[in-house]
């Protein structure tokens, strides 16, 4: 009997389909990454639908040799649930159950399935927010769990690392871990939350989370502002951060080049909200509780900075319209084929928020030194210290390693990260060491050897 | 030679005192608990001025099969930092540089020894507010980080994990692990901070962090307010919190015993801002960015509240002095002796906020039941699910571990926690398994023998 024949009769017989499967295809890649060669052959994928599933399957696995790959929405983009072996794909998406919402202590309690744009719906349905905002709504909420997403909210509520107070994970030996918690303060010993937390699948499964969810804003104004370059940018965000007394909830710089694509280039209407020829743009976003005093003092939070100088121009959201226009340019990149900006190599890294201006004329200049002809175009969560960089390399296709390694390198130099909120995966594995040191290094495996000693947890992952 | 003499060959005359010293007296006890028996002989007092010696000693005490205890301000509630048996004391109160403030990124480098007060200062005095609001002012801030520290504005800016970036601590073994992260966003494998953050210095000695600093506000609001009962103050939670658009810091809850011994039992003038025969009373702040709008916007909150009938009665502060009164009544347990509320014996523990007020009716029931005659106090930070309990015994001083059985199996029956913010350390840990399942204790043991394989750090501690 095979290892797909044996695990249907432990779990039953929909819950494990063979590799030869119709349904095998699209577990083989992600947002990004194709599994390649042996890989794609996995030796089965599992459908568990409940804790005790995922327990009894990673037991069968462990005792077998058997490597195991979790998966999610597959909406990643390091490869981090892209198998490189023969491996059991191990898809959550049956487990999709919401099983609590507790509107006083504001939490919700949801199998690992469940996708981010169901968990954003239910909040609000309660009355309450769950702040995480990325590009992928389709991202299972374990998945976003288990890289630590982040996205455009993080100045304001933290990453994914940040909203959640309990985890339920699955060891690679079957032990299923209950750290359940509800309460935002619980010093209960070492917080084994933590470990499962951007581990990306590779110390456990996560199988349910307790997320912590927020008030619900009662008012939202955005404006788009054209300041003289990147230092007025931190200026402006050391102005308006304080005086919106903790309502800020996103502060996104774009450069020139970026700021065109997301207007002219995609020809948009109205084309440009602000001229094109200034140094940088923000866009800002704050969230309040007053709806009749909230939006007078944002706009007289932005006349002071415009009186100071510290921002040329600006337009101020009217209308919810108005306001998904503006976001609109910032989310261009969904559209960079449309804008003639394709194929690209993206980045995204970090470096603190006072740094990132001049570090990106040093990337723009290395880039320059080597491929003349490039178009690269910045952006990024200042507040948080992340910058994206998205280059298209025209003249030279097979320059990808290159580019990565001149890029991390850099940031090795500059003390920064390579993996600002995409994870490490596959992709970025080979490059981790400029962002850590070897006795970082030895230690993650330390921790990792303890908690999967056979190493059969998504292995070639991250470390 | 013995230890002593060859640790002071190794790191410097002055850097190790022998255990006969005058010195040593002060390192046998925290705030609550004293070293008894063997282990108030200790091996030597270390006072490493570096992460260099810090380093060395664990090298040689690792090497010498010495158990060490890493010591902050000893200001620990739980005996966290109290030796079990004859050890090397550690303490890093000769480290107290503050190595670095970065406006633009909101950072602060210090090393182990600095206290809470010169962090708080340091962040003051460059525009910024460091947000831990804790008891402890001359705590060493690496103590509030292996405690995982909580306080009064933790509904606003979490505990003291959410307040550190980066962590530099050294291993049993002398591995120095230097992940002194400056960025919100850092996705690069696993967060190893996060072990060292809470796990009070059982997994290593921390020498050094990046803090995160936050906006100051530039207006400050506080009321006091009567209530008919608990649930009201979950209504009014959920009244304010939104309206104040995050700007909600604080949210204490009293009930009636204790806010007559932080009144009337300490003869305060005005005796009584409130009367002392509601249900409950809460103690609000709001820390915001408008001086001129945002105190007529507390109180338009607050008097809808009053209109609506969930609050019967409320004093809004109209100057500092008046807000350090409202918080001198919430601050009265350092007064409890004047009060005649001694001896004490007090309890840290959380629960769901929405369940606290009938935990809190059911700890009362049992209390009476077996002794008729106790007198305790309830006070809590119930936006984080966290109710502080202290009982007066009169009756019967002999029977504290009875009660510690009987609280801590009740928290047990609920799903809560056996320490809220205040750690396990010594005296917690005979109750931890009323709060983690024996899996949970399991992968705790199996994460500290992969770091601390002799087990020779902090023994006898939390697990």
């Amino acid at each position: 009997m095979n290892a797909a024949a044996e695990l249907q009769a432990l779990v039953g017989e929909k819950t494990v389909l063979g590799a030869s499967d119709a349904f095998t295809e699209r577990h083989l890649r992600d947002f990004n990454i194709e599994a390649k060669g042996d890989a794609a052959a996995p030796v089965a994928v599992a459908y568990p639908s409940s804790t005790e599933d995922v327990s009894k399957i990673l037991k069968y696995c462990n005792d077998h040799d058997i490597p195991v790959v979790p998966q999610g929405g597959l909406s990643g983009l390091c490869g981090g649930a892209v198998p490189v072996r023969p491996s059991l794909l191990m898809s959550l998406e049956r487990m999709r159950a919401v099983q609590d919402v507790d509107t006083s202590g504001g939490t919700m309690t949801v199998q690992a399935g469940v996708t981010l744009d169901t968990v954003q719906k239910t909040a609000d349905e309660n009355g309450l927010l769950f702040p995480l905002d990325t590009g992928g709504r389709h991202a299972h909420i374990a998945g976003n769990a288990s890289t630590n997403a982040g996205g455009n909210r993080v100045l304001r509520y933290g990453m994914m690392r940040d909203l959640i107070l309990g985890v339920e994970a699955v060891l690679m030996d079957g032990t299923v871990i209950s750290s359940m918690n509800r309460m935002i303060k619980n010093n209960t010993g070492y917080d084994l939350k933590q470990l499962f937390i951007g581990s990306e699948g590779t110390l456990g499964v996560i199988t349910r989370l307790v997320l912590r969810l927020h008030p619900k804003p009662l008012s939202v104004s955005t404006a788009l502002c054209a300041l003289p370059g990147f230092d007025d940018a931190v200026k402006l965000l050391n102005h308006v951060r304080p005086r919106l007394g903790g309502q800020l909830s996103a502060f996104e710089v774009m450069w020139p080049g970026f700021y065109e694509t997301g207007t002219v280039k995609l020809n948009r209407t109205p084309p440009l909200p602000l001229n094109d020829e200034t140094g940088i743009y923000v866009l800002m976003e704050a969230m309040g509780g007053d709806p009749d005093g909230d939006p007078e003092r944002f706009a007289s939070v932005m006349g002071e900075a415009l009186e100071q100088g510290l921002v040329l121009d600006a337009v101020v959201a009217q209308s919810d319209k108005d306001a998904r226009e503006l976001w609109a340019i910032r989310d261009c990149p969904g559209e960079f084929q449309a804008a003639g900006h394709m194929p690209q190599l993206g980045f995204d890294v970090s470096v603190p928020t006072g740094q990132i201006g001049e570090f990106a004329r040093q990337v723009d200049e290395r880039l320059t030194a080597k491929w003349p002809k490039h178009k690269t175009l910045y952006f990024g969560h200042i507040a948080d210290g992340n910058l994206h960089v998205s280059v298209k390399l025209d003249e030279n296709a097979g320059t990808e390693h290159e580019m990565d390694e001149m890029l991390y390198e850099l940031i090795g130099e500059w003390g920064g990260s390579i993996s600002a909120e995409h994870g490490i995966g596959l992709h970025k594995k080979p490059y981790l060491h400029y962002s850590r040191s070897s006795e970082e290094l030895a230690l993650m495996r330390s921790i990792k050897s303890a908690m999967d000693p056979k190493g059969l947890l998504n292995p070639g992952k991250v470390i």
